[in-house]
């Protein structure tokens, strides 16, 4: 299932997509696609309703894809190719650190470059949204607590988060700074999360050209490894980290600017654009 | 005002301390003590009551003070001494993370020690409670967007956090690891959070007995200077940071096992009570 956001800003309703691509309401059966929905019993409800015979939902914006995350985790230099063009080695053990909740957008909202940015960057991302609390679990259990996966863009802002004193946080937290969507694609719909391709474009040029398959560190992995560190709970996002082919490691180095268009996608799960503009 | 929320994990009911120190119901009132109640006009409105008016609530818990914090952001080495004591300098600018917030529980809930843990360790913090929506606000106007204060100890683990691979997070996040409370006390109490004895003491011995006023960066100057990257919102939690005393700067460090009592309090903030337990 696609399971999707749709209305303004705080107005979104649960919709699903249909077969033909039609986006149909859901909000008669769930109150939102947030943590109560995508538990293994919530999704089941879901999956019994036939999309076709739900009331059809013009789309004047596509929300998150997922609401009332609780924890936004990102996975940090998780493609050792990534690792390499930022100058550093993959860590032995995954790097985490959060990105504000507050930072979540729609997937073609304008993402807003912070007053004092000169860096601001793109990162694709594969998202995993938890769909079960998860503590302890192992890495063979793991994908049981997955309701599923979509795109996750991980905006940074390289001066703030390796510039301004210590930890990451300061430059991945910035508001409209975490684009998730379009869709929360079920888990049964992605048959191998390691093998999808995904690819970022600045003004039509293609950036990132990567595949899940370079993952250092796959899901399974990072969702038990996170486990032992906290609970992880429906709604939860984990953003897995980005392929070759950020601004920052281009040489010289390349960043966003007011005007600049970013559209990304991953295999199966949809696509973003979205317009930097400038905070005023 | 002294806020507090009563009764077990998920079930708490809002609540207002009496100046005869009785604890009262406010949950005809209001929903919770999340966001919407500590709003300025959501505090205007619960000031009119007559707490003596309202029925008095039997305490068998104290929960988290604040219900719904969207964002638990912490200041790093934010006492010149304490960062003495971890071998650190005092940052040019203030050095931010993120705790799960995941990790806020009551303020006498059992502390567990997380598997694989031989340096948990105790941080007594003053807790700032956001009452309004803050972005891009100067130092002078700041003050504006706090609705109150509160006990925060900001439990570590020393290990997770300095030796497993980048990112303090890993150390801050584990579940228990951030009781608040008891109170949200509204700021109109507190005189001045730049002036407050701030104590903690394990099994009996005190540890910490500092000051806020050692802190590096003010509680406004830290407000205004989170809102350049981050709006902050109504729930939001900052924890400002610990004065000297930690394990992890003992000669030999001396870290928390199972069975050990931490006591903690701030000057007119309360006090909090943990056993730490293992995690089975």
């Amino acid at each position: 299932m696609k399971l999707m956001r749709v209305g303004q800003p705080g107005q979104e309703k649960p919709a699903i997509l249909d077969a033909d691509g039609k986006v149909r309401d859901l909000s008669q059966h769930v109150a939102d696609i947030g943590g109560a929905a995508i538990t293994p019993e919530g999704l089941a409800k879901i999956a019994e309703l036939d999309p076709k015979t739900l009331p059809e939902v013009s789309v004047d914006r596509i929300g998150a894809c997922v609401a009332g995350t609780g924890k936004f985790i990102c996975i940090g230099l998780n493609f050792s190719d990534h690792a390499a063009e930022t100058g550093a080695t993959v860590p032995p053990e995954p790097v985490i650190f959060m990105k504000a909740t507050s930072a979540i957008c729609g997937p073609n909202d304008n993402v807003i470059i912070p007053r004092g940015s000169e860096k601001t960057d793109w990162e694709v991302e594969l998202g995993v949204v938890i769909g079960k609390t998860a503590k302890y679990v192992s890495e063979a259990e793991a994908m049981d607590y997955v309701a599923g996966y979509c795109v996750s863009h991980d905006v940074s802002e390289r001066g703030f988060q390796t510039e301004r004193a210590g930890q990451w946080t300061k430059g991945k937290s910035c508001d409209t700074f975490g684009p998730i969507g379009p869709w929360l694609v079920t888990k049964d719909e992605v048959a191998d999360p390691q093998n999808l391709g995904m690819w970022l474009k600045v003004n039509g040029e293609i950036m990132q050209d990567g595949s899940s398959k370079t993952m250092v560190y796959g899901v399974a992995f990072v969702v038990s490894y996170l486990s032992q560190f906290m609970s992880l709970q429906p709604g939860d996002v984990i953003s897995t980290g980005t392929p070759p082919g950020v601004g920052m490691g281009m040489k010289p180095p390349q960043y966003l600017t007011a005007g600049d268009v970013v559209e990304l996608g991953i295999e199966g799960l949809g696509e973003q654009r979205q317009t930097f503009v400038a905070d005023r």
